[in-house]
């Protein structure tokens, strides 16, 4: 039987900024509040994680994920709103495909 | 702006069996008849064309593409009824996948 598998990822002038790994590792950052401690989490080196970040930031022009000083805890790198604002939006056009897929696996199934 | 990306393909018994990259290389064995010269016009070398074509075939139990003989002009290999069956399921599911993102692609572009 086949299965449908859909890849899904945004770009912004040509380039990826966000799909479901770069998701993993921003919200393991967030929740670690740290780049390499999420790394690690991830097994990504700590090198590869913070250049990931930088394009990520630098492709969409705001940050996405920050460093803030002080504050309760000491701060720590944090995905900022801009960050959740596209995260929600990827995870919105991820389960409309998934609908849709559901639907089209389906109708294959259906076909003689 | 962000640009909605998406790569589908389909697996059967978890393995890949048809994606982009796979049609273009059937439609290339078809239209010449042969393997050799679909892979050197894909830049691709004849034995990974050779494998990819096995394996698509052992994964679906009933072979895709296949070697003729005889015949008008002696034969060569081509695509099956099978194999354009599967190849038609897929571009159906790509379109309507390709209809789905425009709208999901507006949705996004009319968000604040």
């Amino acid at each position: 039987m086949i299965d449908i598998k859909c890849k899904i990822w945004f770009e912004e002038n040509g380039e990826p900024i966000m799909g479901s790994g770069r998701i993993k590792l921003l919200l393991a950052i967030d929740s670690f509040g740290s780049i390499s401690e999420a790394a690690k989490q991830m097994n990504m080196s700590y090198k590869k994680a913070w250049k990931l970040i930088k394009t990520i930031n630098e492709n969409h022009g705001t940050a996405l994920i920050e460093r803030t000083t002080g504050g309760k805890g000491g701060g720590g790198t944090v995905i900022t709103s801009e960050g959740k604002r596209i995260i929600a939006q990827y995870e919105m056009v991820k389960n409309k495909m998934k609908e849709r897929i559901s639907i089209l696996q389906e109708e294959i199934n259906a076909l003689p």
